[in-house]
């Protein structure tokens, strides 16, 4: 039986082996939430960059711009991190190409690139997310981005939510992370808006924009749709 | 009111600015546990090393020399890393010094010197810690060993444990970290052996012995003694 195994923060990422496995890459709030949505929306691809110049520079090749740093949308970009940015009311995002550069998303997608698949998961697509590690049937690794190299309670608790949802074919017991993480996310299930209101980043990612962004991130498998990794882009599976 | 912080892993203690704070560093299975006990039962004073070689000399400079190798104690050495090697019908430790060297523990030790203070914490002497933290009045870090890096869930419910014991004088509920220590310490807390007998730690140490361990290790507040380090060794506070 193929194991799940979490890594909470891209900095211990080095302790796993990656390769012969498949990386499951999540920043629930609140790039690989509007990594899912953007390309439920309609946009071809999403190329992710470290730095905000490099970012920059795709919109004189057709791409929309999109950029956080420390929970705030850059100056002379596009978009922000909000997945309200690629629905309704927002920019035309259908037929496009987005770039995008995250303070931990990234910096997590990037360092999980020795896996044999690299995938993005949120709460919106679960099920894709579940689906496609069961057909493949090897070693799971979930990548939490966490926050600035620290543990994050969003990201930790989607890996408990994957861990349930995949208990009867994977060994979802074998590290205390897995098991810390699924006790985490018992608690929280009843009424995950509630539960994260209590975490640091949220508390941080203060006002209105970002209550609103956290109650959609925390829905449920809204989409069927799985991004992943492919020559050098994200692209729906 | 100052903060208290837990850091799951020595790998990301370089995230922690310690200067200016109090480091709790916690093995529970079994480095601190057993320094703990060492010095309770009269030891002098406990050299930590992260080489065997180097702990091994100290053999000729009239120490015990205690050692553990992925669970079992090192070939060559008086002791390995079980609290019971210090208690009675052992090798006679009163008066003696002790030169250790672990597999964790003595890495995160190392990794946290850079801090006002630094102490060894275990349930052991819970209280104790506690004691020692609220006079000092600074912020403090929770230096968990983990597990070759890796979270671990006996260091961690130890944070969620001291968190408990210093909430009217701290802030415990500023980091996720804390936060999740927080709510698994209630979880174990009820019956800390029957929780932690799931971890992936304690299945990996299998035998009496090691539950033997494991049972006397999660007894809270059996000693009054504060291990510190001070001019290159652990003593008695």
């Amino acid at each position: 039986m193929p194991a799940l195994d979490i890594c909470f923060s891209p900095e211990l990422l080095p302790l796993y082996e990656l390769p012969g496995k498949v990386a499951v890459v999540v920043d629930i709030l609140r790039a690989t939430s509007s990594i899912v949505t953007a390309l439920a929306a309609g946009v071809t691809h999403v190329v992710p960059f470290s730095e905000l110049e490099e970012c920059r520079a795709m919109a004189a090749k057709g791409y929309l711009t999109a950029a956080e740093r420390d929970g705030q949308q850059a100056e002379g970009f596009d978009l922000g991190n909000s997945p309200f940015g690629y629905l309704d009311g927002g920019l035309p995002v259908l037929g496009r190409a987005v770039a995008i550069t995250t303070t931990n998303g990234t910096r997590a997608l990037h360092l999980s690139l020795a896996a044999d698949a690299v995938v993005i998961g949120a709460f919106l697509n679960l099920e894709a997310v579940a689906d496609f590690v069961r057909q493949q049937g090897k070693d799971v690794v979930i990548v939490c981005a966490g926050w600035k190299g620290r543990f994050n309670l969003e990201d930790t608790i989607f890996g408990g939510a994957l861990a349930e949802r995949l208990q009867a074919d994977f060994d979802t017991t074998g590290s205390d992370a897995t098991l810390a993480a699924s006790q985490l996310w018992q608690q929280a299930k009843p009424d995950l808006a509630a539960y994260l209101l209590q975490s640091a980043h949220v508390r941080r990612l203060n006002g209105l924009e970002a209550h609103q962004d956290m109650a959609f991130c925390v829905q449920l498998d809204t989409y069927d749709l799985l991004p992943i990794w492919r020559d050098g882009r994200l692209v729906a599976n």
